[in-house]
């Protein structure tokens, strides 16, 4: 039996969901996987530095019932000094730009030696040769398979379960928002009244921004290339259009003619590395977009030098309140794959 | 760097094909994974039992060009013994009913500790709980991501890219002989003018019995419940129909009202095991076996109980020509794993 303790950065709804999960595999994990944990740093922006090398109470953390800041902790490196982690869940929010502070986080806890798990998507496109190659040096993992499509292990895939493959092209449809407001403008409705609909839905943000304008396709393409082309990609790299633009009687008459619009991502591997967009396609049938029915369903579609092609549709949850439990399954799937390895 | 014995048995395309990408990958396998092999055995019916300890020459294997068997060799494990082999490649053709010969030669090569990969869903099927058991028990590999959907890589992912998931329901479409002779039937043909296109095509066998009655896709199934619901299931277990019986009319007439037909495989989890069927059903639109959109399609669907829903979809080769690579791939990516853990 292995005792690990847990560190997470950023406690939203997918740092509760993991503690609900890892509490309800507990059994499990003892029994099948051999591993004990318990939960010794958590921290937010608004609570501080929280950390007990003893561990802290997982209900209490969840009624939100929080122990007070050590006054002694000031940055996260002390944080996890004090909390002696050995994996790090980074769980904070995504900047587009620099993948900060992720980055910095993902980098002090490698340096100490711990997995560190992310679903930070900059952290990756910004951060990953960097990451990857101190991760290498200091022996253990930096993993961040709910980066994309959170549920789909289209990272571990690769690494895992399909060696000494070359991707020639990707298609994907990686952003859930951008499909369901598309499908509420199928439906009739104004661009701006399908993005009040997805808000409503849990599904869009109070600033939508990073999915419509195409920011949030266009990370994931660079993750994808950056990790899985071994080329990488930086967010000027990408010819990126996102679906603002588009009017309501334009997607009707898609829709109506049997091509929808889609905000469809695309790699292809050229001679000299690869050409990348993310822009609002008609879907031709046949394409392997097309495969993707409705807005619940996300697709990553790769051809490859030994296979002529694999899709993988990731159903996510239709409410958004499931999102966090599936991205939280993905950070805990990446937890066990560090330690088992 | 490591260098490897292998031993093929059953030597016809899949086998050929195997060899070819051994050479195509050679230098990738030598620098990424520290790997050299040599092929020390090759077997077949015809050939009888061929071994080289110092290597065979892959060209003159591939050109057909044998050396004569060696007469104090009678049976596998003495051809093993022969071969001093690190791996068997097992890819003689499946018998449904006993998963014989080809469980023996498993088990032979496990007993002496080596690997051993297969395409055979006989063994899997018949064998799967003591072949696995024994490879454990010797500290060696088990690995058959061929047998099912060859090229994507059904056991692993879940074996190393989806841990401590429950699977709840499964539907798939397995069996693209069925596949092309349905579709052939929605164009006009018979059933009888339908096999000899698929026949044509190579994608049917002169006897195609075991796929359109059935047999193939319910192997499959039983194959992933044993392994990945933990529920072993036997032939008899599988309530079974094919697609035999179906007249070109009906068929035509349920593509025209956009529910086509596809022998589809389900398994469902019961509080008493699990519920497998293979039968002709019309697919309707939302169904998850709708999102394979022509008969070089085949395709997995998972429910589980930390994700709403995941398919894979495999795009075949159209003429039946690089099948055989596709799976020869499966066969190759197995042997990195097995090596490589």
């Amino acid at each position: 039996m292995r005792q690990y303790n847990l560190c997470i950065l950023g406690f939203g709804n997918v740092g509760r969901a993991l503690v609900r999960q890892l509490q309800a595999k507990q059994a499990e994990l003892r029994e099948k996987y051999a591993i004990e944990w318990r939960i010794t740093g958590v921290a937010t922006r608004r609570m501080g530095w929280i950390a007990d090398p003893d561990g802290l109470d997982p209900d209490a953390l969840l009624a939100g019932q929080m122990p007070a800041q050590q006054s002694t902790i000031s940055d996260v490196r002390e944080w996890l000094e004090a909390a002696r982690e050995d994996v790090l869940f980074e769980l904070t929010s995504t900047d587009p730009h620099s993948g900060q502070p992720a980055r910095e986080h993902v980098r002090t806890a490698l340096e100490r030696g711990s997995y560190v798990i992310t679903a930070n998507k900059g952290a990756v496109v910004h951060g990953y040769q960097d990451l990857q190659a101190l991760a290498e040096a200091n022996g253990t993992k930096f993993l961040f398979d709910a980066a994309v499509m959170a549920g789909a292990p289209v990272f571990s895939l690769f690494r895992d379960a399909l060696p000494a493959v070359n991707i020639l092209r990707f298609r994907g449809l990686l952003n859930a928002t951008s499909n369901v407001i598309l499908e509420e403008m199928e439906q009739g409705k104004s661009y701006d009244e399908a993005v009040s609909t997805a808000q409503a839905l849990g599904i869009a943000e109070t600033d939508p921004s990073l999915d419509v304008d195409g920011w949030d396709a266009m990370l994931k393409l660079c993750a994808i290339s950056t990790v899985l082309l071994d080329v990488p990609l930086q967010p000027q790299d990408v010819q990126r259009t996102g679906i603002r633009g588009l009017l309501s009687e334009q997607v009707q008459a898609a829709r109506a003619a049997g091509h929808p619009y889609k905000l469809a991502a695309t790699l292809e591997r050229t001679e000299n590395g690869v050409v990348a967009r993310v822009q609002p396609e008609q879907i031709a049938l046949g394409d392997p977009l097309a495969a993707a029915s409705d807005a619940f369903m996300l697709l990553a579609h790769f051809e490859m030098d030994m296979i002529p092609g694999l899709t993988m549709i990731l159903h996510v949850p239709g409410e958004g309140t499931a999102g966090p439990d599936v991205t939280a399954y993905d950070v805990l799937a990446d937890f066990l794959r560090a330690v088992r390895a």
